[in-house]
């Protein structure tokens, strides 16, 4: 009978690493989207061993509070997944950057909430951690989709901030996006004799007219300009190269800034495409930055006072629609996420945990 | 040690045999393109007994000529192969109808070849028969190419007789075909930050509409009314529902009346398309109908005076890029082609026999 091998894959979490170190550590739990278990199990244990904090498990989503009392409550959030490793796991260290496999997305984010978690005791505002799975796939395996659905009083908060890589940035809400599929009809016929038919494809030379000549809008929000786009992603037609098309699908995306609900982003799209059959295929809602919130005008003046509009959709939108306004802020170039040479900066994960420890009221 | 079964495959072809009889014969020989060597061996065969022609051979195309020198010299045509059977081998007689794969598309057209041949020992006209294979499937494969290219001389005439289906009437020459890929290109960028990007599909949209809103020609030639046509026949963009697409191919179609040559239908459509980058990707030339030459003049009187244009691309081209003059005209009905409910009349194909009998001086 042999003894099980060693591996060198942690199996507990020390919080009182520094951040860059606590990264490292948690690039080195092999946790793609699906097979979060084991970090999720060492996120847990590491945040009970800390007796300011209740802590509730569902899934492999974590959420742990403070109950102080305070005026306000604030939750930062971070994601346990990655995208699959590319050879580029364990983490190695060269100077200040950090390389591996969800150094930029999002492990350095997580290492900063563990470390706030773990050091601030009694923070100016009640705090609330989340840690999450499957963010890098479908939006049904979500994890904090599923805390939404489940257990939304765990998520109850005046501000979130979602410590995706923003580069040290802060980036207001997020843009929302719906796709739309148009479909253009006509009768197929022989293209020999092309006027017993109706061709479909030059049916969308309107569609796509008015796609061209679309001025999309700009509108600031909190101070925060987003700048909306409506596009065609995807348009298919033809049967035979002797055949007269009967369908032509033409298939749309609009990214509309946070002042629209979605409801209003829809009845814009069929605005535009008025006399054109048109079918909602994906739905995102936007998010409000909220920067006129007070938690918000503190976590800003804080970090620096500098805002920028997020374009990309994010979860923040999921905080926005339980009314929870939401920024992204954290450490990594989000340029680099799912790239095989993904890294951070030590420097970028130390200024962030310094200046959220700094609004929360802890020392710097 | 058993004997080898027996086989309904005919092996030999009697062309004292009626023209309906003589098709069911020919349809109970399968020549699928490819599988065409017994069918031609046949063929040979029997018009090696007829002591008034001679007769060559190239792969599994066969060509019987006359040598009377008559003042002119005509060319009846028909390929031996068919398109895949659909349990519709052998042949069935019912009233009126033969029913089977071929009957229309054209086994009812070279049994009218075949009876001519064996009928007409002292014709009016020269006449050279040409059967050959591989029509059904791709240009490089037809049998009449091969012998445009390899034996052109044996193809020599002054008026050319394809007989595929027309429904016994004449079809004049035939519409030319050129196919074109326009490619739009533009920028990739990701659709949440459009402006970063170049859309290519939405340059598409100035030639769809220049699609929509062309004027078709339509040209009187030899009397006959040809009506040209231009159309996307597909159109392909988009890299993913979030991505601006880089690149939108537009494949058109261009019909065109044989007025034209390939180079002057190439220059019109770089003229519909100026400003776009445009590449041929399939050419076929047109073929004049050739009605006002003597012979056609008394083939158009035999056969009842009337013609009409032919819109579909058919070999009628090869005689004509030959200098010889050609229509369609066989006893097959050309909407029955390639189904599986194929079949011809009786009395279609006597027609058709008759009267190219009595245009070439022979008793009716």
């Amino acid at each position: 009978m042999s003894s099980l091998p060693e591996t060198s894959v942690p199996t507990a979490l020390d919080l009182t690493l520094d951040g860059g170190a606590l990264t490292a550590r948690l690039v080195d739990f092999p946790s793609v989207s699906g097979d979060e278990q084991a970090l999720a199990d060492a996120v847990e244990a590491a945040l009970r061993e800390l007796p300011h904090l209740t802590v509730d498990r569902y899934g492999n989503n974590v959420v742990a509070r403070t109950h102080l009392g305070r005026a306000e409550r604030v939750l930062l959030a971070g994601h346990l997944d990655t995208v699959p490793i590319a050879d580029n796991v364990p983490s190695r260290l060269d100077g200040d950057l950090l390389w591996g496999c969800g150094t930029a997305d999002m492990k350095s984010g997580v290492a900063v909430q563990l470390r706030l978690a773990a050091t601030l005791p009694a923070p100016n505002r009640d705090l609330t951690f989340v840690f999450y799975d499957c963010e890098e796939v479908d939006a049904v395996r979500n994890g904090l989709g599923h805390l939404v659905a489940q257990h939304p009083d765990w998520l109850a908060a005046d501000f979130a901030v979602l410590m995706e890589p923003s580069g040290a940035m802060v980036e207001g809400g997020c843009q929302g996006s719906l796709r739309a599929r148009i479909t253009l009809t006509g009768v197929r016929a022989h293209s020999a004799r092309s006027w017993h038919g109706d061709n479909a494809i030059h049916h969308a030379a309107e569609v796509l007219g008015r796609l061209a000549g679309y001025q999309a809008r700009r509108v600031d929000i909190d101070g925060l300009e987003y700048r909306e786009g409506l596009n065609a992603v995807g348009i298919s037609g033809g049967v035979a190269g002797n055949v007269i098309p009967d369908e032509c699908v033409v298939t749309v995306n609009f990214r509309y800034a946070p002042d629209r609900t979605v409801d209003q982003a829809e009845a814009h799209l069929r605005e535009v495409f008025a006399g054109f059959e048109l079918e909602l295929v994906d739905i995102s809602p936007a998010a409000l930055p909220g920067l006129s919130q007070p938690a918000a005008q503190a976590f800003l003046a804080a970090t620096g006072g500098e805002a920028r509009a997020k374009f990309g959709w994010t979860d923040v939108a999921r905080f926005s629609a339980l009314g929870v306004p939401a920024v992204n802020y954290g450490p990594g170039d989000p340029n680099l996420a799912h790239k095989r040479d993904e890294h951070v900066s030590l420097a970028a994960i130390a200024d962030v945990e310094r200046k959220l420890r700094s609004w929360l009221g802890g020392a710097e």
